[in-house]
């Protein structure tokens, strides 16, 4: 352990320029820099309409669930249907723009409460149809592609309009939230009590409570607030044989912790429809600082021990010397030879950034929890700019990489988690296979999620986009990183399993893990209309990646 | 919230005599109050000597299992089988003095590797033998009483020689621990290492790794070291269908966390034999000190705050006034007129004992701790030596329950956990539950588990025994505390299911938590072998409290 004093040095301010978020497009000095380093050509690929085709859902099923929800609440226009045709991973992004065959459901279905939610279902299973679970549609893993399995229809069960905040308990600190309600809007309901989550994944500005829950969201204040599944003190889960709640108390041993079975279930064993969550107080203050570790090895070693120390910042977030780069290079606002001799002044010769961010109820608080953090760690301060740069842009990626995909690049994130032994084996093997599988690349990788025991990484891959085949390109480097995460890693730390991490759940979970998952499907979903393909891949997609064009 | 300036006085030395841990015998003084308060008589009830009935193992099922373990480890002596009849509930201690019938198993098996374990579940499905898994056999709610069901024999699965310290992975904290290992001796072999899980519940001198992991056992500095689920990384389950392995990652979003449905599951899913464990350093400091607060109402505000906050001492526990007059009356050192003036100066007339302990790795960051625990919140410190007097008899529980057992007492403890909003209303509708199914009696509580959320209650009852029928009396007053649990709160905090809470088990995961789990019981234990009526009641102990007797 290091037991040396502190170094947090503050940049001198006429080291930097202005930081500013980059949001939709990209500076001309980045995309030079990406052009070089990744070969990317002058070719701009316009998005083509994809083809809607006519919906197979039948009028008595139509009729059916028009009853339940009310017939405007039954869509089947083309611009619903599409705007729940599949979710946000690079593929899917791809099938939008008309590259190979995009999966839309047969219709969207708008159920009101957690009762007709259960009805729906129940109408589905009667008239043979699929029900794809809907939120913010934000899955990077296809776990809302509109596949039918072997239903005659499928819909889009849209969670929208169960959006409120049912009940606040402010002495035990729990809310009640259905499961419709996007991230935003649950904040706002809940900061009218003084209240938060706390959860920010990346997807904030879309996603909802329900998917949190269904999916085992982790957000990147995970460090202080922890995963959405250790909030999630109860659960409303609609099946097709009827309504399952689940918790109503902070702890238990009666029996296995079965609140554990609905989370993360995907869609698959049923639709969460509410979810009563552990909630804090707002925080008054919120302090984020970027700093600098010389090289990865350091810096996740100096994680590692603020983790199982317990004094982790409330934002952690370690990136390694690619996407430090990469970082600085965005930003733009660095004056980089400057900065470079002002870091080679302090032993850093490859930079690797660290943002840390607190919240607390006062400056007091945050700076002595601060102080707790910083206590015995070697950092080198890059000052509150680049932490606010930080968090002002962390909900850009998305936007970013709307503007790389017009621009022909292969972008997508994939990630994992481990244990502290195997951090940097695991991250040098997965850099291997997408370097092998895609040739000129960066990969770019950090920590965002620490643990005692371990840390998540997560991984950025830029490269040229393969026009003949974009989506088998990508394809194929996703086969190769999954199998090389398979053994070492988890193959999902947070973006959970949809259909593109289904065909690596055996080698983690085990043949019997596998068979009590399709035990519990089979009582509460015994005729398989929840979700297919997905988690439990059926016999359509056993063979290999689910592609809704294999139907 | 409370913003007052912390007012922690240290009481004078002169206020207080020797604190004696009270360990195996009560002193003359506490045994005359106790017949005042419980209206005792003089009457000793010696133990009779339970019966032994014929071993029911056949020749071949025998023959079998000593292929497996070894001839010598399959036991049917009367010793060996009394050792491992049930466990040490008030009931099963009656039943071991010779009150009701003993179910005694017809044998005790030992094997020795996790593989074993596997071999010894299929000769049991072949030779219909039901299997109960064994450790300290500290269950209080009859999770280990030898039950058949419906099969032709019962043994006992003794896992003690599965005692192994597997791995270590230092860098991680993680340890890989055989389930059959004794508390005691999993520390002192993690000692050897630097290491501790942190983890004493008041089992601990008995009580295994494994059975803490079947359980959902709660230790008690559970606030400093978390539930023994939440330590746990990995488990390695024994079933009758092969072996099922789970863990690699500190965290995942691979579908639900299936290593939730196996600890928790007490046997009646698997066997566990190893689990991976998250460790932390042996801390080179501990401080134990006692406080009071005036009132219950007070004492769990303070309490609840402390957790709110996220500063609570390791071991935090808040006895009520029932509770804190009878541990200063057995602790007899105390001056009592003196400390009630001492007190009552100081505005408490209700004194709640309030046990606190802090765990470091030094000395400043034990007062660190013990400051940011103690700001602004409002108690009378008592000093060390209550704090101390705490620990060092913080196992005696069960050493006092067997003298006061041959003292004629009817004497159990139950718990249960709800949210702070529900805390004060819990601890009174069982309170009265046990008065009403008691008459005279006396029913102490503390909180020893605090959450954000809630907190445990734990409930000590101690009457006069009805010498006809002590088994029943109990059973009445049980019966009444569980349903006044029923709805308010958990069925177990940290006791878990066993025979005595599964009829309540509906009531709290419903019938389609039932149906879920009994569907993965069908799929790990096709023929039912594993530990009968315990957690999913069967036919026969569906109907009312399982009783051997009832067979």
């Amino acid at each position: 352990m290091c037991h040396t004093v502190a170094v947090t040095e503050r940049i001198d301010h006429t080291l930097r320029g202005s930081w500013t978020p980059v949001a939709g497009s990209l500076p001309p000095h980045a995309l030079r820099w990406l052009r070089e380093r990744i070969g990317l050509g002058d070719v701009r690929t316009p998005a083509r309409a994809p083809q809607v085709p006519e919906s197979l859902l039948s009028d008595p099923a139509k009729a059916a669930l028009g009853e339940v929800v009310g017939p405007g609440y039954v869509r089947v226009d083309r611009d619903s249907r599409l705007g729940r045709a599949g979710g946000l991973s690079y593929v899917d992004l791809l099938r939008q723009r008309g590259d190979g065959g995009l999966a839309v459901p047969d219709a969207v279905v708008l159920p009101a409460s957690p009762e007709q939610v259960v009805d729906v279902l129940k109408a589905c299973v009667e008239h043979d149809v699929a029900v794809v679970p809907f939120g913010g549609g934000t899955s990077v893993v296809g776990g809302v592609t509109a596949l039918r399995g072997d239903k005659a229809a499928v819909i889009a069960l849209d969670l929208h309009r169960l959006d409120r905040l049912v009940s606040v308990d402010p002495v035990s600190r729990l809310a009640v939230l259905q499961a419709g309600l996007p991230a935003p809007r649950a904040e706002r309901l809940l900061a009218a009590h003084g209240l938060t989550t706390g959860h920010v994944p990346q997807s904030y500005e879309r996603a909802t409570i329900g998917g949190f829950a269904a999916t085992r969201s982790a957000g990147q204040a995970s460090s202080g607030y922890g995963r959405f599944e250790d909030m999630v003190e109860g659960v409303r889960l609609a099946t097709p044989v009827g309504e399952w709640r689940l918790g109503g108390a902070p702890a238990s041993a009666a029996g296995p912790d079965l609140k554990r079975v609905v989370v993360g279930s995907e869609g698959v064993l049923g639709v969460i429809t509410e979810v009563s969550l552990r909630v804090r107080p707002r925080p008054a203050v919120e302090r984020y600082e970027g700093f600098v570790v010389d090289g990865w090895e350091r810096g996740s070693a100096a994680v590692r021990r603020l983790a199982q120390r317990r004094v982790l910042a409330d934002v952690t977030r370690l990136s390694d010397v690619d996407e430090t780069a990469v970082s600085l290079a965005l930003a733009g606002g660095w004056k980089t030879n400057a900065l470079k001799a002002y870091l080679r002044a302090r032993g850093v010769r490859r930079p690797c950034m660290l943002i840390l961010g607190w919240h607390g109820a006062s400056k007091a608080e945050v700076a002595r929890r601060r102080a707790e953090t910083l206590r015995g760690v070697r950092l080198v301060s890059l000052g509150k700019a680049l932490g606010e740069a930080w968090r002002h842009g962390r909900f850009n990626g998305p936007r970013q990489r709307d503007a790389l995909l017009g621009l022909g690049v292969c972008v997508e994130t994939l990630e994992t988690a481990t244990h502290w032994s195997r951090v940097s084996e695991l991250r040098a093997a997965v850099r291997e296979a997408l370097v092998d599988a895609l040739g000129d690349c960066l990969v770019m990788c950090h920590i965002s999620h620490a643990y005692e025991t371990g840390a998540s990484l997560y991984f950025t891959v830029l490269a040229a986009r393969d026009a003949a085949d974009p989506v088998g390109q990508w394809q194929v480097a996703k086969a190769a990183a999954s199998e090389a995460i398979t053994g070492l890693g988890t193959i999902s730390h947070h973006h959970a399993v949809g259909t593109d991490h289904a065909p690596y759940l055996e080698a983690e979970v085990g043949g019997l893990g596998l068979d009590v998952l399709a035990s519990v499907k089979r009582t509460l979903d015994p005729t398989g209309v929840l979700n297919p393909g997905k988690l439990l891949v059926g016999d359509f997609t056993r063979a290999g990646l689910a592609s809704p064009g294999d139907r």
